[in-house]
């Protein structure tokens, strides 16, 4: 087992190909280094400067007056191999490749590879990428993406990613939303992963602090017998989903296309998953949501969903999704009909799904949202909450998101909101930042970040 | 086969309980009638006013000047049967119940409904409801809703829904979106649907030439074997996306709650559904999204999809899901790989998903997206054209929209758009206003979206 520290969490950086160019990838990777407030000492290695964005350039690594943790290498792809022989042989500890153009590419990029490989087992350089968007830390500072992120949440989600998209164009929608935004912690990605593997981030991710919950992207297991036998150790303390694509035979090849990953047996792959209780997403949206729901969420003790509605319809659509999820409708306790029926005319006897769209005509929106999920959150029998709300102007209340908030911290129970309606709707959802209240976009959204949690914690 | 023009277009329309508070559900309703600008006369029947926000108001139905077409019912429950009774009396051709408390609720209820339901038949009085939130028709300005909708987008989509939600706050949160709303001609909630069914609506829509594409909300199917003869029959020119929740027993039982509605054999209805060409969807938000292409897009020709992306993961997750909704990955013409090759170094060969990210780098992003987007339209073996597509700045252009549109009109083929980043990305969803071009928000939805339409129309 070897510890990946020089790579995520470095205490020096340099940088192969810091250009002067705030436009080229070699500009925007140092700057974001910059502009990110690194906390170690920043080397941009550039011949034809004296110095880049403000900091002292130096002509080559080994000119570097201390043995740099770990290297950025921005180059063109012919000058790589000799770059990262370069880093070697200065005593950098690790290096992470941004150029692409190797093994997903073409024979002669697998051969380029194969000796960059090579290289990092002959001499124990830590070896990123080649064909990565870059390596995260929020924790100190490293923005070392070739994207600009015009800002990041932080929080508990730690990714690993055999692509950068998750990096990239997907965390930038996500990051420049006004809400829901996924708290984020580190994401390391290792494009065609020549070296540094899913296995040496889940050993160094084991005693991070700072990962509350981890997101896996890859679309190949180099050692499945020691990946699975230390996932299901991590995932006793930090829950982990992961993202494998290629479930299909054409998806395979696509993957093949994309980062050089051989096609693997899928139903072996996903019988280990189940088996271990990894979570496994199908698409970049439940992944993000999963994490999410995991980042912000205590752990749920059960399976059993309460869903607290005021539609009648999403009730329904959002049961059969809870079933169909292996999820199970919570027989409610005999004191929580007796609450729920005070918002409830005589004649309309509770179940779960609890509707109380009707409650807001007797009582109006804030007595029927406050006695409806209160009733919900409260009930013993509940494990994880499900709310499908709808916010018409004649549903809306001004304490809403002071009550998700106050029965959020009064049960501390997994909850998934879901809610539609105008303006007053997106004021809801505005209202619930910084409640570690997750909102989806769709009932099913919801209903599967839930029970991908109780996959991945259970 | 009976005609229910007079409750889906009438010409004239009284509102039993049309209040002067514009905060009840009564004022509300008439409030929507008058500001929507029905294009016919309107009668506020009200005993305590002489007029209700501008119109001279009757003390009931049988004092109005003229036999109405449709009379609205907002009053309390135990009102309900005695105003339907003067509704008949009065030779009013239909009646929308909006008030709820019926086969939904309790034994009682379902006695009152029973009650309803006989004095329909015996009166020839056409019943929508009760427990609707009411009837819209955008083409003749009636907007028969409690909920109050600051802007409608007219268009070829016709909703027949068992429940009020289509209707009410999901409506709402589709409509007050600044972009891809859902272009809707006609939305007939019934309710309970104590008389007026899902085939009455398929007679009548049937020859509606404002209507392009159909969406079924419903909870039970009151004669399975003319509705589906029916169905098959108007699927020819209007495809037809059906949302029945109920798939589980769990579902069965909350719909039971929900509407009164009798759980049905799910498999039956399941297999008939596919054996007659009717698209079933899970969920709000796919069936408003297959709603949407359909109404928005040409009738493919076929299955097979050419995937354009600028993402490799998205690629491959998105092959996954094109496979599993069993479409098929288009084989590129010969033609079109050299179209392809352009903007690719040597080294990469194109395929099917067709990844061109690094054609931005090689040609910059207009060039790359007008070459590659357009080899993938112009390919005669591509049916369906599924674009995921990243738009961080350096993958940004000013031209976007403009290229999309012209590649809409030029080769008149489905296309579902799926596009993330940033500031740059919503820009790019914004300029597709107008274009007929659909965004999904996920690879999942745009899929399902694809999906679902060619089960509604091959």
């Amino acid at each position: 087992m070897r510890d990946i520290t020089p790579l995520v969490a470095p205490r020096s950086i340099a940088v192969i190909g810091a250009s002067t160019n705030p436009n080229k990838s070699g500009g925007v990777l140092f700057d974001n280094l910059v502009k990110g407030n690194f906390q170690g000492t920043l080397y941009p290695i550039n011949p034809n400067a004296a110095e880049v964005m403000g900091k002292k350039a130096y002509p080559s690594v080994a000119a570097v007056p201390e043995k740099v943790d770990l290297v950025y290498i921005v180059l063109p792809r012919q000058y790589v191999e000799d770059a990262v022989k370069q880093c070697a042989a200065a005593g950098a500890r690790a290096a992470c490749i941004i150029t692409a153009g190797f093994s997903e590419a073409s024979p002669e990029g697998q051969g380029d590879q194969a000796r960059l490989r090579q290289i990092a087992r002959d001499t124990g350089l830590l070896l990123a990428g080649p064909n990565t968007i870059g390596l995260v830390n929020a924790d100190c500072g490293m923005m070392g993406s070739f994207v600009n992120f015009p800002q990041w949440e932080r929080g508990g989600v730690s990714f690993f990613t055999q692509t950068g998209i998750f990096t990239g164009a997907v965390m930038l929608h996500v990051m420049t939303s006004s809400t829901q935004r996924l708290p984020v912690s580190k994401s390391i990605d290792v494009g065609n992963k020549v070296d540094v593997d899913e296995l040496d981030f889940l050993n160094y991710i084991a005693g991070d602090p700072a990962t509350k919950a981890i997101g896996l992207y890859i679309e190949s297991i180099g050692n499945p017998r020691a990946f699975f036998e230390k996932a299901a150790d991590v995932r006793r303390s930090k829950p982990i989903v992961i993202l494998k694509p290629g479930r299909t035979r054409e998806g395979a090849t696509a993957s093949a296309s994309h980062t050089g990953s051989l096609a693997s047996d899928d139903a072996l792959i996903d019988g280990a998953l189940r088996q271990y209780g990894i979570a496994r997403a199908e698409d970049e949206d439940e992944f993000l949501n999963a994490l999410r729901a995991l980042a912000l969420l205590p752990k749920p003790k059960g399976r059993r969903v309460g869903i607290a509605t005021t539609s009648g319809a999403l009730g329904v659509i959002s049961t059969d999704l809870v079933i169909e999820e292996g999820l199970e409708l919570a027989s409610f306790a005999p004191e929580t009909l007796v609450k729920m029926r005070k918002i409830l005319p005589d004649w309309l006897a509770p179940a779960n799904p609890y509707d109380f769209w009707i409650g807001i005509d007797v009582k109006g929106p804030r007595e029927a949202h406050e006695i409806g999920l209160n009733a919900i959150f409260a009930d013993p029998n509940v494990d994880l909450v499900l709310c499908t709300l709808l916010a018409p102007a004649n549903a809306d209340f001004a304490e809403f998101g002071a009550l998700l908030r106050r029965l959020r911290q009064t049960y501390d129970k997994p909850v998934a909101v879901c809610i539609y309606g105008g303006s007053a709707g997106r004021r809801w959802v505005v209202d619930l930042e910084g409640a570690n209240v997750p909102a989806f976009a769709t009932t099913r959204a919801a209903v599967r970040a839930l029970s991908l949690m109780v996959q991945a914690t259970l």
